[in-house]
């Protein structure tokens, strides 16, 4: 088994940065990259703004092993995610033969204009991404997949995807959390733990809920006997706080 | 009037780059500098990695006016943002003793332990933000701003924060949609508006519900007249597709 393979997500979105919008694609992808055991690193939200655009595509195709995006690949005067990928990578812009047959098909001639003309027009050596849900397709090209914004769409998306990523280790979480719980009370020791399993990552989050709050230990790693150690212990930790350790997530 | 101010979030969390949490922080800050009139120009995500974090400090803190941080000011061995920040500006991290000392009463001597301490420790010329949720503070140092990962105490701080970063002209928003529209069909007409207004963002947002799909148009800026006059001229374009266009974003 090769080391698992890093990742990054570009969101290309005005209506983040507004606040207009609550993104969710992150956890979404997120969650997926840790099932087949690739390493999400960082995520990055810029403006529909292309020179913003072209520099962050650069530099996270060269720092991580994929790139995710999201958003701006529609038809209208603020969906310029595909232009600026082609511009990213130095190739034409151009009209992607079998993308702009199928969607003149689908949607017959005198309904395919030129905003929609534009959906079929893709940087030189992009890979259509097979989705049933768009006949507008998000497409790969290297190392960067380019994905719709609208959840459903690059849920999709993702899915059709995911197959040619390649499978690592998948990467595991293990939870416990105790009602009244203080972090700076259990800080040493839970150091002390992440001292022992150095292959895992050990998290500690507060919460609060109407009904109490507490803390949360999560152990995040590809290890399960290390995991199941690990979370043993912050069992252990939690109940020197004369305080019942309870397995999993505090309930929502 | 001066020009608006620019401004960056940076997330510091694991927890969000393994899909554990969702984030709803960047949504109420960039509502609340829309509000105030400052430009939210980018958000990154990073995990909890020293130079990681200090290199995306240095970035961001030097790309635009404000940085705003999130997370990793807890007492535990996994809050390393304060330490970072320090490196970050090339400052020592010490005791900032008026928040070691008010902590310390709070406490108890007995309870203010090595973890603890930690949180009353700060890069020299930080100045804690006032918030009435936590006895441990968050802090601004030159233009970045630390504050807490959990959303209600950040929210505390932010709103602690707000007089102190100045007033540019609100970043006002309007939208509009239509039950059925086409984002293909409206594409042509909808840059033509764009570029009657370029004082003004004009977006076009695909939306899906188990009641019907459609299209909102939103516009954003600091020209109210220009907002309301492109608004109109949003209406009369999914008018002009034979379906009723109603003001505002469509219902959730």
């Amino acid at each position: 088994m090769t080391a698992n393979k890093t990742a990054a997500i570009l969101i290309i979105g005005n209506e983040i940065l507004s606040g207009r919008t609550q993104d969710i694609n992150v956890k979404f992808i997120a969650t997926r990259l840790a099932a087949i055991g690739h390493k999400l690193e960082e995520v990055r939200v810029v403006p529909d703004i292309p020179e913003r655009i072209i520099r962050a595509v650069n530099e996270l195709r060269a720092a991580y092993d994929n790139l995710f995006t999201t958003g701006g690949i529609g038809p209208t005067h603020d969906d310029i995610t595909s232009e600026c990928i082609a511009a990213a990578f130095g190739v034409p812009w151009e009209k992607h033969q079998p993308t702009w047959d199928a969607m003149e098909k689908h949607l017959g001639a005198e309904n395919f204009n030129e905003a929609r003309q534009r959906m079929a027009t893709l940087p030189r050596g992009a890979v259509p991404i097979p989705t049933a849900m768009t006949i507008a397709p998000g497409f790969s090209i290297g190392n960067v997949h380019v994905m719709a914004g609208v959840p459903r769409i690059m849920q999709s998306m993702f899915t059709g995807l995911e197959p040619s990523l390649g499978q690592g280790t998948p990467i595991a979480m293990r939870a416990v959390h105790g009602i009244g719980v203080k972090e700076g009370s259990i800080a040493a020791g839970l150091s002390a733990i992440q001292n022992r399993y150095p292959m895992l990552d050990l998290g500690s989050y507060p919460f609060y809920r109407e009904t109490g709050g507490g803390v949360a230990i999560v152990a995040k790693g590809t290890d399960e006997t290390a995991l199941d150690a690990a979370i043993t212990e912050a069992e252990s930790l939690i109940a020197s706080q004369d305080i019942t350790a309870i397995k999993g997530e505090p309930p929502v």
